[in-house]
């Protein structure tokens, strides 16, 4: 119970810290992207960051599974966390410490119970969005026949991608980009169904008609505790009547 | 409890001089649009109608801030409403007009009792799908290598872009141009859920089983409660003959 | 009641007859669309038939009128009915024609109580299919820069079009061609929402949480009835031994 | 009842070495479109491997309607099945062949109740994918004017058309191609219902506001039936005095 407690408390401590630890890796992944005459060092800088920021949290993962009581239990409920912190170490794609570092993030941040549900499906997708074009126009803008050359199509194309508009004025032509278009294209499918299952639940629950049967049931179930009372009523009065002679 | 019915009676008058007004924009924005050769004056007092129509709905937002009771709650849940009355006296944009006044119409709108769900979806609809056609339309016939350059086509451009359908013939160029677009998108996935929903609802009130068990337990209740009527009777019964002897 | 009954036996008799027609009139629009080389006489024909199905459809409408009990009530409740009925002798567009029969048809087809709602949605959804390329072939086949010139591309389309997929490798040119795209698009949302809220109702129905609460009260419920019944037992023990001495 | 049970041995026997065939049809589907520098003998083996594992299931289905008690209601229940073993039989297309072969290993995995709804939904999908993907790229690169050349582009082509997105960069220009495309589309509406409905049964059954009328309703019965019980010690207690004297 006290290691349980300790994890607890753990999560709650390095909470704050490891969200903006995130706000920063999202910085240091977009500034080479967008200011592509950033000198050597700069990259180097954010490299560092990047890489700093996935080893934060993979120290937050390996000290959660050294406080936790039952480890198994952890590391078979924790295991796509598990694969984000090992990956990177095994190929070190720039991609993949990518999405293993967002996969980290995003786990830490709906273990937050403070953060509501529509809080949470807005920032994934405003943060899908904005890795999403990061990460399509760094590996478009390399290819000879790419159409995503700028940062202002990037976010444009995102967009006409997540919502399946799909306008076709600008596609990734790249196998890695379309590898990232594919994952876009998939939240863009959850969203819409997030948002037709809010907007569906928000409906039944207003529009409801069984309502009416229910509140005719509680009448009846109401009426039928008068009725006992009543009847209680009388059998005292029986009980009196039986005491006085 | 006096001012709160003052604030009630201030919305109910105002209400349809305030949507009259509503359509008074729409002709006042429509026009120097659609008639390109419009002379100077035509523009400027189109531009006047529109200010003043902003201005009424300034003047209401004050009016009904006056009149509550709780000021500071009143504040806090009309926040939007204050940013559309603050924003254009800051940064006069004609986007930001347009949008500020679509913004406090429609929250006026939404308030209005006697208007259904399904008739508000609907005008919000109709009313976006013009609003962003004329100013997608208005934005794109000055860049250059933009495609939009006739009222039809961004009928035609909204629209497809509204169903998610996006066929790529016609798309904005511009970054206000896709700025709009975005907003049109995002209605239009509002609008597929709203029309999924509602079909959901109507589907799921349909063939719900739960109504079985439901009656089946109010027709258990009513037995109950004849049966506890006949008890009442039998003890009834039973005074009286010990009241005989 | 006499009419009513009148209205009701019209209905199922005519019922039959009136879907084999709207068969006919399928065949009607489609020969000189599909087959250019048709000569004048087969035109002439087809045009007829398709006169003559709107004809009885409109006579259907007069003879449900007049054997209805309560004309203004019927008049209201079927004003689109009349629409369609009036509007094609102010206006002989073959547009219009076409919408006002496909809309007699549909309404007629709703009333068949026979008829299970997914074989009407997917009649309905094969139906606008099949309509919607023909009238957008015939259309965008006079536009000089139309795309759309076989019916294999118009089918094609329409199937784009319908599933929101809308790959723009074909689109309407013309005011009319598009006009037919909406409404077609339109349909395409419907449909989405029928098949999503169908599942959704399926889903919903089977991992419904609700039948456990509901369970517990029946047992409860039950459990109560079992007391009760008890309590009667021992009152009627207490007059028989009440009665005994 | 030893037939039925006969069957059901069966099915349990031969399920997973039919399904093992279902993934030696994919490499046998697979090869020659992928490899098209493969020799006439490894082509004429994988059409021998189709071909059996065909003629697998068409056996799998003529042994369970021989063990089956009722086999008129089988072949009722199973017409598809049957469409897809005779079809192949009459009509030796290469497409159709793989689409019965789909279908009736589609039919074997639902009847499998190990396998989870989730698990069945993301096999489809991925399953109509890859098959969707070769059999476009071996029906287009065959066309002159067909832009869908390698299987990268097969992939990402029906990626965007399942997700119905669809760019407009790579789009079936042949009636097969995009026959296959119609198929894929309608899986991919089908996949978004799916998605959609399990999200919102989810929500609906976490933010159910009718718990609340429920939960208040067996409370008011375990109220009257503690009513009852004290009104039962209180006749008890009656009998007991009219006993005493």
């Amino acid at each position: 119970m006290r290691e349980q407690s300790a994890q607890g408390r753990w999560e709650l401590w390095t909470q704050r810290p490891l969200l903006a630890l995130a706000v920063v890796f999202a910085v240091a992944y977009a500034v080479p992207i967008v200011d592509t005459s950033a000198d050597r060092a700069v990259t180097a800088v954010c490299t560092g960051v990047e890489w700093a920021v996935w080893g934060a949290f993979a120290v937050d993962y390996a000290v959660r599974l050294a406080l936790t009581s039952d480890r198994r239990r952890f590391v078979r409920t924790h295991w796509l966390d598990l694969c984000a912190v090992v990956l990177p170490m095994v190929q070190q794609l720039k991609l993949l410490r990518l999405v293993s570092t967002l996969l980290l993030v995003g786990r830490r941040a709906r273990m937050a119970s403070q953060i509501r549900m529509t809080t949470y499906v807005v920032g994934a997708v405003v943060g899908l969005l904005m890795f999403g074009s990061l990460a399509v126009l760094s590996v478009e803008r390399e290819s000879p026949d790419g159409n995503i050359r700028t940062l202002g199509d990037a976010l444009w194309w995102s967009f006409t991608t997540m919502t399946t508009v799909g306008y076709g004025d600008h596609a990734p032509t790249t196998g890695l980009g379309r590898l990232i278009a594919v994952g876009l294209m998939l939240s863009g499918i959850a969203l819409l169904g997030v948002v037709t299952a809010n907007i569906a639940a928000w409906f039944i629950a207003r529009f409801d008609k069984d309502d009416v049967e229910e509140r005719a049931q509680t009448e009846a179930i109401l009426a039928l505790t008068d009725e006992v009372r009543a009847l209680r009523a009388e059998v005292a009065a029986l009980r009196d009547r039986s005491l006085s002679p």
